[in-house]
C-alpha cells in the first residue's frame, strides 16, 4: 500500500456531502442492553452503490439480499445491526433481512432496492425482528450530518475501539471526500471475513466505474489482511457516492480517477490495519512481505502460509525468531521455490541468507521481533513478483477470547 | 480406520524377528543433557525398505539422503536423532547426514546405501557431527533384541511419551509380527508432519508391494491427522522388511496380503492417533467425518478446513457446540456444497440439519463438547463421498508451548 500521502480529516462517512449516520438500539444482544446495535447511513441526495461480498459458500441472508439490491441504479441507504449474523437462516432468514430493509425503506421515504441490509455477530439465531422493526421504524430522527461515530459504534462487536477515516482531495477545483467506518476483530482472512466497511463520498461517478474502485481498493486492502486464517459468511464492503460535490463526474482513464483511486485505496488500507491492530487477543502487527516470486499467485500463496501458520504466529508472540518456521510455510504454501535461493529478514536484519542461518547475531533477530510492529521480507529469488499481507501474532488471550460464548 | 480388531503384542519394533534396536547418548540437545538422543535400528539379516517422505519443497537433508538411499535394493538400518532437524543446513548438512549414515554403515558392518536416516528438532542450527560421529561408531552394542522403547524414547522431541505398538498376524500358518514406533506433537498435518514412524515386519514381501502397502497405510493414518496445520520439513515413515518370518513371499492379489494390510494399517492408524492424543498442549481429540460428499476431495477438502479452523479449534476448547464456525468453515472449503443440504451432529446428536438450527437442546451439545473425544460428524448430502480426520483443539498451552524456545 504505498504511495501518496493524504491528510486525513475527520467526520468518517459523514465528512463527504449530503451523508447522515446513525445508531438505534434494538436489543438484539443478550448482553451490552444499553449499546446501539444497528447503524443506518443515508444519502439524502440520490446516490449510486457498489459492493464487494464474501466469497464463502454460506452466506448470511443480508450478504444475499444486498448482492441482489446492489444490480439496482440507485443506492441510498444501508441498515446494518450487530449481535446477530442473520447466517444459517435459512428462507426465515431471508426473508427478515427483507424486512429490515422494508422497515428503513418506508421510514425514509426510499424504494426497497435502494436499501442495503447488512447483520454481524453469532450464526444461526434468528433475529428478534419484531424489535428491529419498531425501533428501524421510530429511529430515523438519529441520523446526524456528524453520525458517522455512532454509526461505527452501532456496528462493533469484539471490536475494541470504532473504526472512522475520512480524507478529502480536490478534483476539478472542487473538494471531494470519501469516508469509511468498519468493524472488525475475528475471523479476519483475505476474501474478505468478519468485517463490515461502509465507505461513502461526494464525488460524481457512475455506478460502474465506482465498483471498479472499489473492487481495487478491496484487493488492495482487505484481501490482505489475516488474523486467523478463518473467512466469514457475513463479510461485506458497500460504498454509496451521491455526486453531491459537484466534480466533473471522473472518467476511468483521467488524472482525476487515479488521485480518486488512491485516495480511496488510502481509507480501505487505513480501516483494513485498523482492523488488523484490533485482532483479537491480538499483540503484534507483523507485515509479511515476499520479493522475487515467480508469479504473483506464488507470492500470495507464500505470503499467506507464513501469514496463517499457527506455529510461526505462536513465534510471534513469543519474542521468538523462529526463521524455521517461516521456511517451513513457504515450503508447504504450494509456491515454487528453491530452498537454496531464500533469504529472509526480519525488519530489514538478515536472518536467513541462501536458505541457511545469516551471520546476524541472535540477539538483534530477537530485538526485532520484540517490537510490536515489525515487517517480515522473504525474497525468493525466483523471479520479479510480490505480494504484502498484513496480519498478527496468535496469544493465549486470542484462544481464551474465542474459546466459547 | 475401520476393519478387523488385531490383538497387539509388546515389543515394538523388535517384536519382529531378527530386529535390535536401542539407543545412544549423543549431547545433540542443549537440555535434558542425560537423554539419548539417538535411535538405532538394525535388521541382523538381510531386508528391503519402503519409505514416504514429506512433500514440503524445503526438505531437510536426512530426507534427500534417505529419499535416494530408499531406492537400493536393501535396507537393512536406521539412523535417527532428535533435539536438530538438520534442515535449512545447506551442503554442509548433506555431508553432515551422509556422515551419519557412514559411521553407521562402519559400526555394522553395512553397505552406506543400506541404512537410511531421519533428523527431528530445531531448524537451521548445524548438527555436532563429531560428536554424534563418535558416539555412533562406539555405540552399536546398545543394540538389544528387546531395545524398541529406547528407540521410541530416543527419537522423542516435546512427546510427552514413547509410542510403540506391535501386532503378530499368522500367513500360511507362520507368525509374521509388524511393530512401530513415532514420535509427533508439534507440526503435524496431512501429507506428513514433523513425525517420525520407523516400521519393522519379518514377512517375506518385496520391495515394490512393501512400498505399496506403506504408502497406502500411510494415507489411511498419518496423512488423516491435523494437529496444527503446519507440515514439517522432515516428516519420514520408513519401513524395513527381512522375511525373517518364513511365510511365503507375499503376492499382491492373495488374501494374505490383504490380511497384511490391514494389520499395516492397524498399526500406522494406531500411532497416528496416539500423536494426536499427544500433541503439543492438547485438551480434547476430535474426529471430523464429512459424509454425502460430491468427490472424496471434496470431502476431504471440508473435513481439513473443519479440523484446520482456528475458530473451530478454539470452540471446543471452550465446550463451546459453535456449529456456526463449522458451517462457515466447510462454506469456506472450496468444497461444493449448498447450505440448505447440510446436517451436522455432534458425537449423533443433530445440531444442523438442512443448514439450520436443529432442534436438539444446546445443553446436550454442550454435553457432547465436554467430553475428552467426540466426533463430529458433517452430512453435505451432496453425493456419496466420504473422508475422516483425525484433529485436536487450539489451547492457551499450545499457544504458550510454541511461543518460543
Amino acid at each position: 500500500m504505498p504511495g501518496i500521502s493524504f491528510n486525513e480529516i475527520s467526520g468518517g462517512i459523514t465528512a463527504p456531502q449530503k451523508f447522515m449516520a446513525g445508531s438505534i438500539f434494538a436489543g438484539i444482544k443478550a448482553t451490552n442492553l444499553s449499546k446501539p446495535d444497528i447503524a443506518l447511513i443515508h444519502s439524502t441526495v440520490p446516490a449510486v452503490g457498489a459492493g464487494t461480498f464474501t466469497t464463502n459458500k454460506v452466506k448470511a441472508a443480508p450478504v444475499r439480499v444486498s448482492q441482489a439490491h446492489i444490480r439496482f441504479a440507485e443506492a441510498r441507504a444501508i441498515v446494518a445491526n450487530s449481535g446477530n449474523a442473520n447466517a444459517c437462516t435459512g428462507v426465515v432468514g431471508i426473508d427478515y433481512a427483507k424486512r429490515m430493509v422494508k422497515a428503513t425503506a418506508k421510514a425514509l421515504g426510499l424504494k426497497e432496492r435502494s436499501v442495503l441490509v447488512c447483520s454481524t455477530g453469532r450464526i444461526g439465531v434468528p433475529l428478534p425482528i419484531e424489535k428491529m422493526e419498531a425501533a428501524i421504524t421510530q429511529g430515523t430522527h438519529c441520523l446526524q450530518a456528524d453520525g458517522s461515530r455512532k454509526a461505527a459504534e452501532a456496528i462493533m462487536t469484539s471490536d475494541s475501539f470504532a473504526k472512522e477515516i475520512a480524507v478529502e482531495v480536490i478534483l476539478d477545483g472542487k473538494p471531494v471526500r470519501i469516508g469509511g467506518i468498519a468493524k472488525g476483530a475475528g475471523m479476519i482472512d483475505p476474501n474478505m471475513a468478519t468485517m463490515l466497511c461502509f465507505v461513502t463520498t461526494d464525488a460524481a461517478i457512475d455506478k460502474k466505474l465506482l465498483q471498479q474502485a472499489l473492487s481495487d481498493a478491496v484487493e488492495q486492502s482487505f484481501n490482505r489482511i489475516t488474523v486467523d486464517g478463518d473467512m466469514s459468511t457475513n463479510d461485506t464492503v458497500l460504498m454509496l457516492a451521491n455526486g453531491a460535490a459537484e466534480n466533473k463526474p471522473l472518467r476511468g482513464s483521467s488524472p482525476e480517477f487515479a488521485l480518486f483511486q488512491t485516495a480511496l485505496n488510502h481509507v480501505c488500507c487505513g480501516l483494513a490495519k485498523l482492523i488488523v491492530e484490533d485482532g483479537e487477543g491480538v499483540s503484534k502487527f507483523v507485515t509479511v512481505q515476499i520479493r522475487g516470486a515467480k508469479s504473483r499467485q506464488d507470492a500470495r500463496k507464500a505470503a499467506e502460509a507464513v501469514a496463517n501458520s499457527t506455529l510461526t504466529k505462536c513465534s510471534w508472540f513469543g519474542g521468538d525468531p523462529n526463521w524455521g518456521r517461516i521456511m517451513d510455510s513457504i515450503g508447504y504454501s504450494g509456491a515454487k521455490i528453491r530452498e537454496e535461493m531464500v533469504d529472509i529478514y526480519y525488519d530489514g536484519l538478515l536472518a536467513v541468507q541462501n536458505g541457511m542461518a545469516a551471520p546476524t547475531p541472535f540477539a538483534k533477530l530477537q530485538e526485532a521481533v520484540a517490537n510490536k510492529k515489525f515487517t517480515i521480507t522473504i525474497d525468493l529469488h525466483a523471479g520479479k513478483a510480490d505480494y504484502t499481507v498484513f496480519t498478527t501474532d496468535l496469544t493465549t488471550a486470542y484462544v481464551d477470547f474465542n474459546k466459547g460464548e
